[in-house]
């Protein structure tokens, strides 16, 4: 048993899928989340500003001397885990391997999809963690930045026009190559998971990295006997940006209010 | 006759657009650059994040002993300019004033459209400008939040479907209210121009906020006699992000290529 809070992190909102999911499944842990809305997103920019960005956004949390931490982020998990895990003498669970694992069980075409930010994309995470668990699946991946901006204006309902043809024009050679499995390899994108769907049709299986990568780390953590005993866990939210911006669209993300609950933080200083 | 630098900063590519006004009429002008790449974009965040990070990049810009900054950012222009003003003793041009009086010239029908970034529409510092020159005029005005991120992505050429579609959507109450002036108050839409323009029909005046904020600073600094001379003045880029991606996209802005002179700058230490 261990009491102490689990840290969440991402660029901004996207991690939120992750938080939701570890929330559903460890309804009695403490959960720290950040969300670096002050610098978001992070999906465009180079390796080394990432790298230095998750740093930060580690430092920041471990002030709450947490259990373990979920980079609820695509593009740090792709281009900064190694580092951060080497850092840091805490477990830290990426979306990348979960991801990758789960693709691997769900096709069976022997041909997964795999979308992502650019920075994302261009690691090739995904691909060589594919390839360790079965080098015989193909990897279709294609970089999707206009994605991040969309979710991050809240343009995600399905019948958004622009969500759309975005969504079309990014996903055609994917769905043309015959995929049965898509990796949403970025954690904004379960937010278009509908239109995505619709798209990509009934027969492939989209992978929720978010979901997954909790899904891991708390099976991770009931292993080590590491989870929490309590009735019900709370959730503190910390962003580098303005509080109310998030806590409006959070709302919307986890389906409950949260205006209360969110504080700002300086992560430049850490 | 001042020998001195003139510096220029934007959160990214975007001012760019006023970087190369300000070449092609102040050639004899040594010009430095800062473009905040690391934490573009700027328009989508709070008012407090803005203000500390126009204060770094200016505190940056200052390390070169400029004779003047051109803030060639509408977010920034719009939610920050009266403290920087007030706290730096040299001439600051922002983009509001000179785009809101070439606004204010060019209509007829006294209808101006306005789009920017939404901490630049949020701040009503458009409105306020062109109240204060010609109450007569109304400003249709709409948050465009897509059209940056289009832009850093390079989606600005005639034809680009989804970003014809994003005009379309922004732009249609404009349109439909009968403007006959449009300013771009962002330095990143006059690289859709063209997109734009199409939309509006040939009777719809674009403003260039970045060419008229340099038309402006250039003035300004001849009346006090504080232009260079010699004969070719030197241009100096420096971003917080990747120097290569900058690079790459700095060039198709500018049309001449900028590999060798991009350097990367800590802003945060700022």
């Amino acid at each position: 048993m261990d009491q102490r809070p689990i840290g969440v992190f991402d660029s901004g909102l996207g991690g939120l899928t992750a938080l939701k999911e570890l929330r559903r499944i460890l309804p009695e842990e403490d959960l720290i989340y950040f969300g670096d809305t002050g610098r978001v997103p992070y999906g465009t920019k180079g390796r080394e500003t990432i790298l230095r960005y998750a740093r930060q956004d580690v430092a920041f949390l471990r002030t709450f001397d947490p259990k373990a931490i979920v980079v609820a982020c695509g593009t740090v998990s792709a281009n900064a885990l190694t580092e951060l895990t080497a850092e840091n003498d805490l477990p830290i669970f990426g979306v990348v391997e979960a991801a990758a694992q789960a693709a691997v069980e769900a096709t069976q075409t022997k041909k997964v999809g795999l979308i992502g930010t650019s920075a994302s994309i261009r690691s090739g995470a995904y691909e060589r963690e594919i390839a360790g668990l079965d080098p015989s699946v193909e990897v279709i991946a294609r970089a999707c930045p206009l994605f991040v901006p969309l979710v991050e204006n809240g343009r995600f309902r399905p019948g958004d026009r622009v969500a759309e043809l975005v969504v079309e024009e990014y996903l055609a050679p994917i769905r043309a190559a015959g995929v049965d499995a898509l990796v949403l390899g970025c954690t904004h994108y379960p937010l278009l998971a509908r239109t995505i769907g619709e798209f990509m049709g009934p027969d492939v299986n989209l992978i929720d990295t978010g979901a997954v990568c909790a899904g891991r780390a708390a099976r991770a953590l009931g292993e080590k006997d590491l989870l929490a005993r309590r009735e019900k866990g709370s959730c503190r939210y910390f962003v580098s940006d303005s509080t109310q911006d998030f806590a409006h669209l959070a709302s919307i993300f986890l389906g409950e209010t949260v205006e209360d609950g969110v504080e700002r933080v300086e992560i430049w200083r850490y």
